[in-house]
Parts: C-alpha cells; sequence; structure tokens
C-alpha cells in the first residue's frame, strides 16, 4: 500500500517529487547555483514552499537531488566495434554536451555548483562514478577482441580521453571541437594498445 | 620623468596597482568571485575606492588584472633530463597546487571566477597560453634527444597529462595524488614515443 512519501510512480508524491527537481534544474541551468532559493524553486515548481523546505530542506539539498534523478537515465556505453571509436564517441559526446548551445548550460552549470556545494560535488562525483562503472564494457571488449592488453585499467581510459576535452574547456579555455576528441581518441587508442594503461606494469 | 598612471617601480603609482591586485587576489582565495566588490578590495587594499573604481572600474576589471599580475612569474618547464620526468613533474605541480591546503584556494577561486566573469576567463585562458608557450621545451627537447619523433605536438602532450589531473579534481572529484600524475605521465611518454601525438600522422 502506498503511504505518504513512496515514490509510487504516478502517484501524487512521486510528481510533486519530478516537479520540483525538474524547476531545480531549470533554474540551475538558467541561473546557476549562487541564485538558486528553495522560494524559487517553489515558485518554479508550483508546489507550496513549506512542502519543499521540508522535503529538501536547502539549495544544497535541492541541487543534490536533482542531480542524483539526472543521472538516473539509460544512458549506455558506445560499441561501435573499435576501441578507438568508442573513446571518439565518449569524447564528442563531452563536447556536444558542454559546447551547443541548446545543451550546455545545465552540464555547465553543474560542474561550477560543485565548487559553490559540497553535496553537489558529492552528487557529480556520483555521476561519474557510475558513469566509469557504465563504460567498463568499452575496455572489457577492446580485450576480447585482442586490440589491448588484459589488464588494461578502464578507468584510466576514460580519464585519458575526457580530461583533455574539460581541460580546453575549463582550465585552457581554448575551446573545443570534435575533431580535437578524434585527435584524442587516436592518441589515447595508440597508446593503450602499446599498453600505457595496463595496470600492473606500471608500479 | 615618471607621470601619473606610469608603472614606474617602486613608485607610487605602482605600489598603488600592487597593494590593489593583491588585495583582490587575497579576497578572491578567501570569499570567491561572487562576494568581490570594489569597496571590499578598497578596503582590504587601504587604497580610496574612487581610485579603485576609476582605475578598474569593476570586480570583472580587478580580477582579470589580478590573475594578469598572478601569471608575471619567472615560472620555467622543468627540465629532468627525460620527457617522462618532465611531464611528471608538470602534473605533480597542478596536484600540489590544487591539492595542498596552504595554496589551494588561489588558483581554485580562479578556475571558478573564469564561470562567473568573461574578463576572468579570458585570463586564465591568456595564463594556460602562456604556460604553453614556456613548457615547448620540453617537447623540443625530448625531439633533440630522440626520445619522441619529430612533430610532435608538445600542446598536446601538456593537455594529455594536466587534463586527467583536472578531470579527477573538478568533474569525477575523485581526489588526485602524485602517484596519479606518476601513471599518466609514464602513459603519455610512452605514447609519445609510440607516435601518438605527432601531428601529420592523425589527418
Amino acid at each position: 500500500m502506498a503511504t505518504s512519501g513512496t515514490r509510487r510512480p504516478g502517484g501524487r508524491t512521486e510528481r510533486t517529487r519530478l516537479a520540483v527537481l525538474h524547476a531545480t534544474l531549470d533554474l540551475l541551468a538558467e541561473r546557476g547555483f549562487s541564485e538558486l532559493t528553495v522560494d524559487a524553486v517553489a515558485e518554479r515548481s508550483g508546489v507550496h514552499k513549506t512542502t519543499v523546505y521540508r522535503r529538501w530542506s536547502s539549495a544544497d539539498g535541492l541541487v543534490a537531488a536533482a542531480l542524483q534523478m539526472g543521472a538516473e537515465d539509460d544512458w549506455k556505453a558506445p560499441d561501435t566495434g573499435s576501441l578507438e571509436n568508442d573513446l571518439y564517441e565518449v569524447a564528442a559526446e563531452v563536447v556536444r554536451y558542454f559546447t551547443e548551445p541548446a545543451l550546455k548550460e545545465l552540464p555547465t552549470a553543474s560542474v561550477l555548483a560543485a565548487f559553490q556545494s559540497p553535496p553537489a560535488a558529492e552528487a557529480l562525483h556520483e555521476f561519474y562514478q557510475d558513469r566509469h562503472v557504465r563504460m567498463a564494457p568499452i575496455t572489457e571488449r577492446a580485450v576480447a577482441r585482442g586490440e589491448v592488453p588484459a589488464g588494461t585499467d578502464g578507468d584510466e581510459l576514460v580519464r585519458a580521453v575526457c580530461g583533455p576535452m574539460f581541460y580546453r574547456l575549463f582550465l585552457s579555455r581554448e575551446g573545443v571541437t570534435v575533431a580535437d576528441a578524434r585527435v584524442t581518441a587516436r592518441a589515447v587508442a595508440l597508446a593503450a594498445r602499446e599498453a600505457a594503461f595496463v595496470r600492473d606494469a606500471r608500479d
């Protein structure tokens, strides 16, 4: 029997939760974490502010819950048949997601929020942990195909191919395109073939 | 003859400039860009606020000028005699600079300010451009020693070795140590030896 607080799909409590968390994501993308308040989320979602306060208590609580919800998708790692192309798809998705005007506001605001809110940082950490788990098959399949040696560290491959994209976006701020994703994916795949990312070889 | 506004070393105008910009860096590290105001900088520096407004006009102008001043140092790229060790020193410096409690506040606040202020983003971009120029000898010397092929792209080497450090710091937020810098430097140096970063090979 569904009681108050149960996440019954389609139930009133669940509809309230979705309304509040989607309003949080919208406001985060539009205004950033600095201007995110419980009152603004209540107003945008049409949910009474005492309900929002009772359940999420603060902007920190809202943004963490909203980022967790945002991670509950059915994203699957690419499976193109080659390590280089799988890595290219991963890096190119980073580029598109953080540069296309229609997409970039929310992911950029999420990275920024993690500087400003420890619960947001923890939610971002959990998001990337989950993504790493979902990307493990990229390396497992490359090992099975004989493209890279057994013991290749899939997490390091992800960091190696995504790191330079984020470096261009948020540190050197020099711009990034899918052509950069191609260059990096090629270099990382070549390095992986040459056993650069084998765990035991490096200790 | 020094006139008003000239940057004569030791002169009153130069002392005022240094006082204001050092106060800006201190406040940026302590409070972040969101709370940086011309009034707070005037108070901290002991310089009259009309002087600060006249010369820098806004928090954006102050933070950009302060970050530019911060980049005017005598930093030189490491020269250890091997590509892997040079790259390790670069990556380990990123790790230390962004993780040691006594150091990390200002660089972290600078990265954050670049999200919030276009002039700060431009100053950060110029800082990294300048650092890339200063790091070019790392690759030039490795080519001269025969460690890596001619045509190896030094900028890509820097992105490849620093990117995963920043990915851990600001995206996956999983923590980073100099041991990670070692793993990454080894992988990038190996990949570079195998011609993974040669410009012509990739087009």
